[in-house]
């Protein structure tokens, strides 16, 4: 039995996507959730979210009266506000996620918010886009149809055994962030193996 | 016998510096290296560095002929162009180094740039300033003087023991980087221990 994918977008707290990549997410998600720290510049746009997530405190006063019917408020502080937006999708059913505008603005929120697609990977399909590329989160397998010759970048969260006969610079173990980065793809289907977690990024050509 | 301290700032690839403090570690270094990809800009601004270092492929024709004096290429591709330049700034005797302008632009630039600080505290002491706040690397121990609740992340790379009496919240051996991330200083000398290298970013208050 195939599994059914329900498929989702989720503009996080960080910079605003400029990019056409990411805006397109946007303006053509089937189900479109707006942490509450982007929602009144989603709002400014025109586009009004199916929900706002989010400890409820990065919102202004008047689109928090004015969309409180699609405000979910959760004011517990042990997680951040992705991660309350990707634990109210999964409660309702959706496992094909896609994260934009999280990255920008503060660095350590953009490790934290790279770093929240490995713990997401483990029950649900999610990728990350940004105004430069794509974060694809892995476990055990990457495999994805991208253009020859884009940049792609490795981060190793503790897999072994990692190998690719689809990539212009050979692979291994990293141990540091930077090893794994600069490569090249040599195929349009890039495969990358390996046992445990990984993180793929392939920037937009 | 005390060690003597030799300052330089490196301004780097990634969006040029909007922040005033790493603007005035620009204005005020005493010795100031460009990597290449950074130098038209630092140049449009009316600030010469003493040498712009990289594979030379990222400069305008233009200011590549007019500093010609003061480039340094190197053309090989096992390190990226931050590392040709704190290469370039150890074996003239620097041990002091500010790094700016190394995030912004590609996310897995960013993070390589990051991770390389853990490279290189191994052997200089290093820091980098973006437009949000501070990155330390640390080996067993971190202490500065910071402004009272400012916000704290530690980002841990294989650390053990990590302590600290002079944050919010506890911290622990982290294992994902998310996970050392929202913590707030609660005293104005801030320190933190532990077996290991670990990151530490303040933001700015």
């Amino acid at each position: 039995m195939n599994r059914k994918w329900q498929q989702a977008v989720v503009v996080a707290n960080g910079d605003y996507p400029t990019h056409l990549v990411p805006l397109r997410y946007i303006n053509e998600a089937s189900y479109l959730i707006s942490c509450d720290g982007a929602a009144d510049q989603l709002i400014s746009k025109g586009i009004i979210p199916d929900f706002i997530v989010g400890d409820g405190d990065s919102i202004s006063l008047t689109n928090k009266e004015k969309y409180s019917s699609i405000i979910k408020i959760y004011t517990e502080q042990e997680t951040n506000d992705l991660t309350k937006a990707i634990t109210f999708l999964m409660n309702r059913g959706y496992n094909d996620i896609t994260i934009v505008g999280a990255t920008g603005k503060r660095e350590d929120h953009t490790l934290g918010n790279i770093s929240l697609l490995m713990e997401y990977i483990q029950n649900i399909k999610v990728k990350m886009i940004t105004d430069y590329g794509i974060f694809y989160p892995c476990i055990d397998h990457f495999q994805e149809i991208i253009t020859l010759g884009s940049q792609v970048s490795i981060i190793n969260f503790g897999a072994t055994h990692l190998k690719t006969n689809s990539l212009v610079y050979p692979i291994r173990d990293f141990t540091n962030w930077w090893q794994g980065t600069l490569n090249e793809s040599s195929k349009e289907l890039v495969e990358i193996d390996g046992h445990g977690k990984f993180l793929v990024f392939v920037a937009f050509k």
